[in-house]
């Protein structure tokens, strides 16, 4: 048994019993989704075993999808956990088609042993296995994405609880993944401390302006953010075919006037667009257009819908970003009506009570998804004082894992 | 008008003229798609312009279009290129339906300049709008994917040439981006070489394993790579939301025994699984599944399906890697099916004549497209020789850039 395993789950079993290593990190003898069932009966049937539990959950459990999953030494790597089994090199996946492959198990509360025609032998863990059942879900560990109601409001977490050993931590990165949208509050105003927070997570996401970079007016911008312009609400690189998932933005310095910033839920907007102009909201997401990027040592260019819906016909990702925005490049008859929708998409976009509004204060910290969440500012003037802001990116991935981890 | 733009066209114009700058900086005035045409023809229709050139091509442009591509230095950033024109607050807008918002135009061989009926104007290079016609597409720097035909062998590019001033950077990029997989000989044998090579072209993408990793066995594995197991073929990081696109492995030493190399081009084992098993890939194309990865400090997890197709129904991406497969979670009616389907696709995968099989020799670096092409090793025994690869990601976007910036 791996000690992590150990420590996560067996040490702390409430049943007294050591449980059946199935070279897994997640708990499945407690907490969320395990269950305290009995398993109470195992019957073969053709090319499966049925199981009953004590708290009245069955399920069918084809005999592929068992020996495909066994834990054990042989066929899971015991140091790195990963399959070292391979079905397709072994000669028993040729007689689960005549219900020659298993040739006894056996079965308690809190485990099944099945002994195949081989002669090797797998071990499951009961409670692994009613977590697992085929047509149950695994509980989920992350939150689900909601959409802003309005006059919505970002969740706050100090930065003191972010870095303490309470929950602070698991509830940034919920609020982040529910809203998309979550201030830090309090932190040090010293250079460095988003990529110090952004490290703890997962590896800075680099990108065409740098794994790190500063907000702030410059005399050569090669992009409008690094000027003192107002930033209508955009999303960031659109250009690249995997723009960033999460944006880190840190202020060190705002005694500027103006450069407020604002955000809204790209992923509402879009919602009420499908209500109100259902048309606009066709065209915008079954139309793809270019997004391009430039300078002396850059060409960055993509052709993706403003909004790209998934499977189910759900919102997945919002790009929009005006500057640049490339050559539009449509047959004649279409560009006018795809004009009007981008209208109708920015002009909710615009609508106060479907936005956020904020100063960001020295020592605060904006995270966003920038796939969802659409963030501007103001335009300020950099003769009545400094505007400095760190930012960085990180991949959703990194954030889901790190919550996983977390409530390990 | 920018240096940049003056550098890769202007100058170099043998008309002898200035062309007109459309804030770009790819060349529209000679070059891959551009013209030697003259604008011959200017006609007003309704709510658009009809343009017709001295080689036939004739372009209907959209009044709309006209406008929000103006590229004076109000409209544009004169630094950034940048759009700041914002369609949403120009009340000229209101007067497209109206056929009111023109006031006047002319044009000549090399240019079209449009008066609005706010007094603000638009001039157009000649060449410039002949490429960006709507309905005729902008020719594409980037070569086509081409898939591999039976005993397929890759591109080689000498170190040399690479980092010449040839065009050896070119060839390299374009056999990786046409195949999915080109070779690098006669490298230096140095540490960070791979590093050097992928900075050149953008920033290194990081992951759980590191921006720049190295392959060889260690003691302590957190996964299969750094072992001297043997490596079948697979696909990194499915288990992520956006695998890593280019990989590169530098070859810095390999005396072991043991220890090939080989790939295969993902898309064309798919398109033979869809011709001889359509059943087979139906199944793999539509049916999500769950990859993961977990070690202490991570849980990486995605549900997506083997066989990733576009709109189109082509293969856009493959993710395939035995050790990561998760718990297949699907009704217990759909698991055997999708086992038959699965074994189906690695059968194809190790099929002789749709691999390509090398021994990696110290100094080489392989490149291929993760997404596309699988790669595997044999087992090699570190008791008889060293095996030490370093390698590291990159985006796909900087390599499409890289070429793009390379074909100025």
């Amino acid at each position: 048994m791996s000690s992590a395993n150990a420590f996560n789950d067996a040490l702390t079993d409430h049943h007294g019993e050591t449980p059946i290593d199935m070279a897994e990190l997640r708990r499945y003898r407690q907490g969320n989704g395990a269950t305290d069932a009995a398993l109470e009966s195992a019957v073969q049937e053709v090319r499966r075993l049925t199981l009953a539990w004590s708290d009245g959950r069955t399920g069918q459990f084809p005999l592929m999808w068992l020996r495909d999953h066994c834990a054990c030494d042989q066929c899971r790597h015991p140091l790195t956990r990963e399959r070292l089994y391979k079905l397709l090199d072994d000669p028993l996946w040729e007689r689960f088609a005549t219900d020659e492959a298993l040739a006894a198990f056996e079965f308690d509360d809190r485990s099944l042993t099945l002994t195949w025609q081989d002669g090797h032998v797998s071990r499951f863990d009961a409670g692994w296995l009613h977590q697992r059942c085929p047509g149950h879900e695994l509980t989920t560990l992350l939150p689900t994405a909601t959409p802003w109601v309005e006059a919505f409001t970002p969740a706050h977490v100090s930065h003191a609880d972010f870095v303490g050993n309470g929950d602070g931590r698991s509830r940034w990165a919920s609020a982040l993944l529910r809203d998309g949208l979550v201030m830090l509050d309090q932190g040090p105003c010293e250079l460095e401390e988003v990529s110090r927070i952004a490290e703890s997570i997962g590896p800075m996401r680099s990108t065409n302006f740098g794994g790190r970079f500063d907000v702030r007016s410059v005399p050569n911008p090669n992009n409008a953010a690094y000027t003192a312009i107002g930033l209508e609400l955009h999303t960031d690189l659109p250009n690249w075919r995997q723009p960033p998932d999460i944006q880190l933005l840190y202020c060190l310095e705002n005694d500027a006037e103006g450069g407020e910033s604002s955000f809204a839920d790209g992923f509402a907007v879009a919602e009420i667009l499908r209500e109100e102009n259902p048309e606009a909201f066709r065209v915008l997401s079954e139309t793809p257009i270019d997004f391009r990027f430039q300078d002396d040592g850059h060409d960055i260019a993509v052709r993706e819908p403003v909004i790209d819906l998934d499977g189910d016909g759900r919102p997945r990702e919002i790009r929009f970003n005006n500057w640049i925005r490339d050559t539009l490049s449509l047959p004649a008859d279409r560009i006018e009506a795809w004009y009007e929708a981008y209208r109708a998409f920015w002009q909710i976009l615009r609508r106060p009570e479907r936005r956020v509004e904020l100063t960001l204060e020295p020592g605060q910290m904006i995270a966003f998804d920038n796939r969802r969440v659409l963030h501007g500012r103001n335009a300020f003037d950099p003769n009545t004082g400094k505007r400095h802001l760190q930012g960085t990116y990180l991949d959703l991935d990194m954030l889901q894992s790190h919550l996983r981890v977390l409530s390990r």
